[in-house]
């Protein structure tokens, strides 16, 4: 059918039909570890600061347009200036800005993927050229195979999620270097989990790495500041690339609460690294049981663990936890993943209570009683 | 230079480089009528229920993606299904998501100008082809000329600001029939100040128009719901429509706050409906004050009216409200606005400190003591 005959319906743009928008089912279970978020709510203190500000806060006003007390006091928390912050609702926002600015049609962007399925997703929706590179050996990226698509594709923007979702591990600081020497264009490291891992792109940008004014590092207030509601999320990067983004972002995109509530949480700086803490061991704990469980479980710098079940489909152990009420992601259908699931770290009594649930439905003879349904 | 040089400056798409982003300036002033926000609050018993709601909302986890509770809320408001409604952060999203979805490259969208400047703005972001329409006399849709685009260029999204942004008028139902009958895409009818006026587009659906499954009624809470500062917009339409939308959205782009302000602010509607009489009796009065001084003031039915000063130049008369602490939207380098202005409507005070303050700018002879600064 034409696009729009009188009457008739409309058709979306040919290339989004294949688009099948982003599945992860939100049930009302008693464990939710599907979407990595903070098992812990965040401070209480925090939250009456929030309520207490909001008795006066102007809200038949627009919002501060260029967020300018949050991003003083991102910029504080990180050492750098106003200007090296852009703040967007959700990190994904910050993406399709970057995507906005600097992709769209004629230009590529690269991604290592298994990865965080938004990079392609935003990519396709802004209309720009998608080079998927295949992770190598443990999902590590493959240099010889990235080598030859950044020389070949000389793509705008360069993806690297680290530590990467969903298979767990951060890129060590000689491969971001590596990517960054080998593409053109932004480097965009996504650090959705950064205060998880040993290290951070922020450090390769502070030491002044060559290509630093192309290094883009992202971050969110979902995961580890424990506020996945809020949505916030932001970049650190050049002065020039915070311009970009402002030029395509939505006038007044960042509400006033939101603004408010991240200026608000960086005083908890002490609390979130003491979560984050507790989560890590956690993991720790949660990969020991995994390990005498018949998975394969590939090692985090995250809070999440990414496992294949040795013994049973993926869909029905994953359909089987969801018979104990506890849900997991089910990654088993993405390229390069199949066989897999991923598990957010819980608080102790959900990893508990996932371990358990895992081991009667893979192993149900080793449970009195009956095993799953 | 080329797009990325290693170690040099990564460029922005070329057909970004001319666009200059959004430009109303944020100055302190004692009386702020430039940006159409609503010069009184939202009800303080509002905002005691979405402190007292705040306690208890898991902010840890992600929002509903689907916003299905504000969505029923807004369902019930309008007499439609949740099919029918899409929600975003501010309706600057939902035009996003409908540029996304349907327009981009090789699509086209007609505008009629002078009107609000960020269809066109968010149509180049996202890649759409522009026709624009200049508006006839009294700015109304100039018919014959609307018909050559409509048929020249069949767009996939004809937008149509009513009342429109920034000349005051609110598009009769039959002109509005009309357009749908000759465009073959969808018809976006932007209500950001629906409220104000003595017809919707809402009508023309719910009565079953020709082409209905293709009309797009676009809102926000912004002005007549007092919420600026919340950033919450939507769409009423045909499900095919809304499942386009969703499709293109980012995933938990809507905030958990946002939901719940939205889906309370609905238990308020006699009080928005109150306040909107009073912005339209002040609106009168504002436009009588107009009427004795040198200016041409155009018809509103919005809570803004746009004039022209007859004895000074338009840059002029700005800046001697601003030296006036009263801030008023320049709209003279608009094309089809020069030498125009936009005041909003404000409380009585501010309104007669506007009336004032551009009486002594325009005729400063009439006032004793000093004139202008």
């Amino acid at each position: 059918m034409g696009a729009g005959a009188p009457g008739g319906p409309v058709p979306v743009r040919p290339d989004l039909q294949a688009l099948s928008g982003y599945h992860s089912p939100q049930l009302a279970v008693a464990v939710r570890l599907n979407t990595n978020e903070s098992p812990e709510p965040p401070p209480d203190a925090w939250r009456e600061e929030l309520r207490a500000a909001l008795a006066d806060l102007p809200l038949h006003r627009y919002p501060d347009r260029e967020a300018r007390e949050l991003r003083a006091a991102l910029a504080a928390h990180h050492g750098v200036t106003p200007e090296e912050v852009f703040c967007g609702t959700g990190s994904n926002e910050v993406l399709q800005c970057l995507l906005l600015a600097y992709g769209g049609p004629g230009r590529t962007a690269v991604t290592f993927e298994p990865s965080y399925a938004m990079h392609r997703q935003i990519g396709l929706v802004t209309g720009t050229a998608l080079r998927s590179v295949p992770r190598g050996e443990g999902f590590a990226v493959d240099e010889p195979a990235a080598a030859a698509a950044l020389a070949e594709s000389a793509p705008s923007l360069c993806f690297v999620c680290s530590p990467n979702n969903p298979t767990g591990r951060a890129e060590p600081p000689e491969v971001l270097a590596w990517l960054l020497e080998r593409t053109p264009g932004l480097l965009v490291v996504d650090e959705a989990y950064g205060q998880f891992a040993p290290s951070s792109a922020l450090e390769l940008r502070a030491a002044g790495v060559a290509g630093a004014e192309r290094l883009v590092v992202v971050r969110t207030f979902s995961k580890t500041w424990a506020m996945a509601g809020v949505r916030l999320g932001y970049l650190v990067a050049d002065p020039a690339v915070v311009a970009a983004c402002e030029l395509v972002a939505l006038p007044y995109h960042l509400d006033a609460i939101t603004q408010l509530a991240g200026r608000l949480a960086l005083r908890y700086e002490a609390e979130m690294e003491e979560r984050v803490q507790r989560l890590v061991a956690e993991r720790r704990r949660l990969e020991a049981g995994l390990a005498r469980l018949p998975v394969t479980a590939w090692p985090s710098d995250a809070n999440f663990v990414l496992f294949r079940p040795e013994t049973r489909p993926a869909r029905e152990v994953w359909e089987g936890l969801l018979a104990h009420s506890v849900l997991v992601r089910d990654t088993s259908s993405w390229p390069g993943l199949e066989g897999c699931l991923r598990v957010t770290v819980g608080t102790p009594e959900e990893n508990d209570r996932f371990l358990a649930a895992l081991a009667e439905v893979l192993v149900p003879a080793s449970v009195s009683g009956s095993g799953g349904r």
